[in-house]
């Protein structure tokens, strides 16, 4: 796509990326309005067909002068039926918006299946203000580089069409404008004293987009550049760059996903632990855990207070069914403020979760700043029971350890605690508590026929576990691997990783 | 409910409703601990059980000590199950908060049906502050007070149950424990500053609070007064009322709704316009049109860009199929900068949105300061489609106009620009629309056979549309019926009121 329209080509190695668009393409007045009209018939028969679809389409809108993404903006929502568009300008972070991780605002605003998003303003752009602006290191751009790769990646691998748009204005082009706009304000009013500002730091701002633009040039997201001296010849290139890349999905193109999408590595070796390397024999005396128990709520309550108004606390509980999560959940919240944390327990995803990318409902439910949250399951569901169940495809499950790792490691450069445990028994403990449960009267609805049917899979499941641990056992966010044959001993082994987690940050 | 455990009895006229609460209860430790484990199964089943019905439980926590507040939620959320607790502590408004209609936070945090939801320092702690602290006027109160029992009306006559539990301190108790705590400031985290200036301001705060219990105390929103001198008793007392309520329910007793809510009323006589009164003959010469379409854009450009960051504009469209609003809905935003608005298409709710009150849904897309929301239909599908239908019951949709003339009230409280429109045709020009639009290839998507089938409708829907008209043109938010039949003049119609609508505020 695009290159015989000279829209894209932005692998090449050249002195400047941006040279080659610098050709003066116009389009006269007159061949634009005999050709628009279809255009727009093309463009709305394209949205109300992709409404039919399984995919969602995102439009990244970028580009080196500011007039020209708002323009083009407006075009766009002229062209495009705007009821089924979802557009979000990102400006500079809210107060809000900076107290969650920095993609949480992308991931907010992600389309659902079926419609276009447009990301204006986006990731590109705030990579290329915070290294000009304000400043940022070099190694800050290179793991933003690395972050928009792999959310880029993420959707792509999901199915989501992406269209990335860089505007690009030539020097003269940029300064005549702006000269223009001095003359005569009132018929330029987007264009301020910042864009004066753009516009002298230029010699800064294009090597570094253009390194940008170079290193997330993929096939799953390509970047388009689009010359906008003439505005008539940047809709039209827009446009059709967009209605192209989407028809060619809706008539039966393959999904551009990323070819041979990184597995997270499995180490090997005495490093990685297995379900067979926990001691199940571990054990405490009543009298003893008491003791610890007491202690370690007291720290926990204190540290967590500590957190208030500051740090995020992320915790995420998986484990064999009857295992205890429930239980050590409870010994957590007990010492901690109702208000400080929210337990959010894990089931199918809504119809409105489903249209997006599984990772989606739980970046929704992310804590900002000060605030707790106690996953009961999580998104390891997709390499577990997704993967065991076969909800979810070979290729889904597989790439999902790579994806986790990424979003993981978003919370924990946020400055957020995060802790991930397994809870861990073995097939005979577990009998014995689903036969005690169906005793007791009010833990009786815990237990159902599927409970008994997962036992089956037991092996299945061990295999899944283990290959999850060995991948997405990273070193800012490891696995615990918690015996909890004695409920005792599990519970103890949490809040003491817990209490030291937190201990770490505030 | 409640009276012979001495929790209730707020209606009662007496000098002070809260010294009839003043008894001196206490449980001991011994028969605290041989009811405790009891009661706790029953509240843990009751949770499950309830995860099967059709309703929510609102448990709204408040009173005039912060330490029992706190303690009770703790408790709270030790003897429930946290994972199917949906809790949210409100403080003082947040910035972003701030930027909504009052209660658009306490919307946002409703429990879906199935869950119980817990709000701690909810609406009526807000409304104390709000006379006591901010010196808020009595009339501020009384709107406050109408707009507490409209919300909860709203709520219970959806189903959801509702628990209000005020826990009362006396005088005496309140002091003693300030002294204590001051003395062993590390054994009362909870106790501060502000509890003694709270406590100094109590012959001010409890006639506030005993009007407030009073006015709002009905049959389906019911304060229980639990008196909190001794810990357990108030534990016990709280874990029982909230039980009694649920239990009451699930075991099949009918839903607290309100008894003869009020029907928004009906106005008669010649102010009320029906569609007969609109004039379908009216048109504009396209010259005529084009200019004041250019002058009508320009003055909406510049209005938009004034209420930017400040002001909050709802445009809500309603009307005939193929009346045009799509049309209408493009002229508007042609004039935006597409950062500036979002158009809203309503169409089925997702399961998410079905699990709550059918206004929920809205409440989750209104704009916050500065931001423009269009609304392709509305919250008006209760009395329009879901009426003629069958989709809602009678009771349902007649109770709407009431809740959705509060819904409004709240969005033009607030500061907002709001504007609804019906777009009126006749059906003859909707035929040659429809038989139109199947021959241009980018229509046809919109014409479906649902679309003929409605026309068979048409007087039903008429009846429908003006009663609606009727019962919800408020002096805040009253009815634009639009003639269409010509689309010139019914563009120009709804800029010209949007323009001016702004106008007025910006």
């Amino acid at each position: 796509m695009g290159r015989e329209r000279g829209a894209s080509g932005v692998g090449d190695e050249r002195a400047s990326v941006f040279e080659g668009f610098e050709v003066g393409a116009e389009v006269s007045k007159q061949d634009y309005e005999s050709v628009v009209p279809d255009l727009r018939v093309e463009l709305v028969n394209m949205q109300y067909d992709l409404q039919q679809a399984d995919f969602a389409v995102l439009v990244v809108l970028a580009g080196d002068d500011r007039k020209d993404a708002n323009e083009m903006l407006d075009v766009l929502h002229e062209w495009l039926d705007a009821r089924y568009l979802h557009t979000h300008v990102f400006l500079l972070p809210r107060q809000e918006e900076l107290e969650y991780p920095d993609y949480w605002r992308y991931w907010r605003a992600m389309p659902p299946d079926g419609r276009i998003g447009i990301h204006a303003g986006a990731w590109p752009l705030r990579a290329l203000a915070e290294r000009i602006l304000e400043e940022g290191s070099r190694s800050k751009l290179d793991r933003r580089i690395e972050r928009m790769k792999a959310l880029e990646r993420c959707l792509a691998d999901d199915g989501t069409v992406l269209v990335k748009l860089w505007l690009h204005l030539p020097a003269k082009q940029a300064k005549k404008r702006l000269k223009k706009a001095k003359k005569d304000p009132d018929r330029e009013p987007y264009v301020g004293k910042e864009d004066w500002e753009i516009y002298e730091r230029r010699d800064e701002t294009m090597p570094v987009a253009e390194r940008l633009l170079r290193e997330t040039h993929t096939p799953w997201a390509p970047w388009s550049i689009v010359e906008s001296s003439n505005s008539r010849h940047r809709n039209l290139e827009v446009a059709r760059t967009i209605l192209q890349a989407v028809r060619q999905r809706l008539d039966g193109g393959p999904a551009r996903r990323s070819e041979g999408a990184p597995v997270a590595p499995r180490p090997s070796g005495s490093k990685v632990r297995t379900l067979e390397d926990v001691d199940l024999g571990a054990s405490l005396e009543r009298e003893e855990y008491r003791e610890r128990m007491v202690e370690l709520q007291g720290e926990l309550a204190r540290r967590v207070r500590k957190a208030r108004g500051r740090v995020a606390t992320v915790l995420a509980f998986e484990g064999w069914d009857a295992a205890g999560k429930g239980g050590v959940i409870r010994r957590l919240t007990q010492a901690i403020f109702a208000r400080d944390y929210r337990v959010i327990p894990i089931a199918a995803p809504t119809d409105e979760e489903r249209t997006h990318h599984y990772l989606w409902r739980f970046w929704r439910r992310i804590p900002r700043n000060g605030e707790m949250a106690i996953f009961d399951r999580s998104w390891y569901g997709r390499v577990l029971v997704e993967r065991v169940e076969g909800y979810a495809t070979e290729a889904e499950w597989r790439r999902a350890y790579a994806e986790i790792n990424d979003f993981e490691a978003q919370l924990v450069d946020h400055g957020m605690v995060f802790c991930k445990f397994w809870l861990h028994l073995d097939p005979d403990e577990q009998l014995r508590r689903f036969q005690a449960r169906e005793k007791t009267s009010y833990k009786k609805y815990k237990i159902t026929d599927d409970d008994y049917r997962n036992r089956e899979k037991w092996s299945a499941y061990t295999e899944a576990v283990d290959e999850m641990v060995a991948r997405t056992s990273t070193e800012a966010a490891p696995w615990h691997l918690v015996a909890a044959n004695d409920k005792k001993w599990a519970r103890i082994q949490v809040l003491d990783r817990v209490v030291r987690a937190l201990e770490a940050r505030v």
